[in-house]
């Protein structure tokens, strides 16, 4: 057993030391591990993969531990060690050279090798049940970001099978340039919906701008996202029929009043649309598919709207995300070719998360 | 204008009333109205269409309507005009002869008539921004089921796009039988997960039951709801390992206390979990689809989980749907060929609903 001295590592704390001789069997092959003067230190989660890939054995307190023995001590020792473990295992079986980090781990591309390539994304692991802050996430993002790194999410579900997402901050930027040329159309507020009954603002607004929908040739609906925007570029007046004799036009408070007991996030839907307008893009509903909206980047007036790139959901600043409903937005988004976004208002503006699946 | 006397409606409340003649122009060429001894009375939606479609004029207090007018009067007058008729228009510009009933409308097949064909299905419209309780659509649904129909939920978007969907009751029912014959397997509870250290008990779990994931070929991982499952049928004891010197066995109170404060819904997951097994299905998690359960009717031991069928997602009692969620479970439940069924408790079992979109 003396050749073995080596690999015999000792736990102490959450390090297991191992002996000089292990920074050449076992750093020089695969990286495991931080090299010191006299010793190889691991981390509580190499010592267990090496444990596990029986390459290492471990003592505490003179008694040597199994596999199982350590994921106990680990266990107690570490929040959330498990989790941790499972996505290590599995990003070194898949080939990947993967070292701790602020966020959880730093990964290196296949074939790098850290001190000679930069690493390639930094990982942070979660379970499917806990609740994750949007703070927290961009919190992450940001870390990773100082570092010139993107966050990679990587979600442990119930049966251990991890699902990876690039998580990004993005802007949004389309191609749409125009400025409608029109003003004082008459518009009628119905319930949740605002009419116009004109035939040229019809053609003007959906035709030409995409706004709304033509209920037939003479009506077009607005949603009442769509109405507060071309009433605040005044385009449209929006008129109160509820009382048959006085009817009356609605001031943007007044409208945004009344829209708020209809649609309780109005307030962000609204600055999230009025963003993604004016930054040059068409925005419609994204209902079909789950989120507040689909948005195009470019619609070409003569082929109308085919294919939109993204779907945008606004949330508030102080939004928790739950992974399960995280994971079903992404996967259907992903279904029909298109990139999920969050929207939340920061400061006077607006920020988009982009959140996509990844394949390792 | 002689001739045209009988299109000529009178608005009086809610109902417009045309002279005789119209019940053979207008009752018997497209089963519009209810015809009375003296005159065929319409709905506000039947007007509403029939004077779209300029079959016939409106009267109220000696004044025309145009078509503006009604849909004014009319919203004033009816809840949610705007949204029946939205549906109504469509239904009936797809060739459906479509009546007035206790959920909103009838729909008769296509080449079907009143009286002497059976109604297809009863709709009940919504707007996309309803919240709509869970209690509310069952009452709708044990309403058409009454008079043996189908419930089809026609759902307005904010662009006034329609998404159909039937919503039914339903069984659930498996074709795995056997019992498994084993117990006093040791199982570890680690945070948000359990442990089975056994090859032995890993084949019966998994390879025979497919239970757990399989970390390696020595340790299988089973989520809470699989461990409290086998914990109450006793085949696994859960040993608590956070006290180094005291492991002990847990009781089922014990351990559900705990797995509520990870999974806070927990106690319905679990009920609806032991429903599904007890009825000879696999069971699942559903995560990748943003739902509690993926659900296998029947599973060949040789070939090994291939296609689950369903997406079970369990609910209280108390559910409120909110309807932009609904519409992304059942698009993401069809993108991935499943079937999406919610499930609550109800007295002492376990009530089931499928809701799946349909091509009108």
């Amino acid at each position: 057993m003396n050749d073995m001295n080596g690999l015999r590592g000792c736990l102490s704390g959450s390090i297991v030391k191992l002996g000089i001789s292990a920074r050449d069997i076992i750093y020089n092959t695969g990286f495991y591990g931080h090299p010191r003067e006299d010793c190889l230190e691991l981390t509580l989660v190499e010592s267990a993969y090496l444990l596990y890939k029986k390459r290492i054995t471990i003592k505490q307190d003179e008694k040597y531990l199994d596999f199982n023995d350590l994921i106990c001590e680990a266990s107690r020792m570490t929040d959330n060690f498990e989790v941790k473990y499972i996505v290590y295992k599995d990003l070194r079986e898949r080939g990947y050279i993967i070292k701790q980090s602020v966020t959880d781990f730093r990964v290196y591309p296949r074939g790098g090798r850290p001190g000679s390539t930069p690493s390639e994304f930094l990982v942070h692991t979660l379970s499917e049940r806990w609740p994750i802050h949007l703070s927290d996430l961009i919190q992450q993002i940001e870390t990773a970001a100082n570092m010139r790194k993107d966050l990679v999410m990587a979600v442990v579900d119930e049966e251990s099978d991890i699902t990876f997402y690039s998580a990004r901050l993005r802007s949004m930027k389309g191609k749409m340039k125009e400025k409608l040329l029109c003003s004082d159309i008459r518009a009628m507020l119905l319930e949740d919906r605002v009419i116009v009954w004109d035939k040229d603002a019809l053609a003007k607004l959906h035709n030409e701008f995409f706004y709304g929908k033509p209920l037939d040739e003479f009506h077009l609906h607005l949603s009442l996202i769509e109405a507060a925007y071309l009433q605040e570029i005044e385009i449209i007046d929006i008129i109160d029929i509820s009382e048959k004799e006085a009817k009356k036009i609605l001031t943007s408070c007044e409208f945004a009043r009344y829209a708020v007991t209809v649609e309780p996030d109005f307030p962000i839907k609204l600055a999230v649309y009025k963003e993604l307008r004016n930054s040059g893009m068409i925005v419609k509903t994204g209902y079909k598919f789950g989120s507040h909206y689909r948005v195009y980047m470019n619609v070409d007036k003569q082929k109308g709207m085919k294919h939109s790139e993204f779907l945008v959901h606004a949330v508030e600043s102080d939004h928790i995300f739950n992974l399960s409903q995280l994971s079903r937005a992404v996967r259907l988004a992903h279904s029909v070719k298109k990139q999920m976004v969050f929207a939340w208002m920061a400061g006077n503006g607006i920020n988009y998360l982009q959140i996509s699946r990844m394949k390792m």
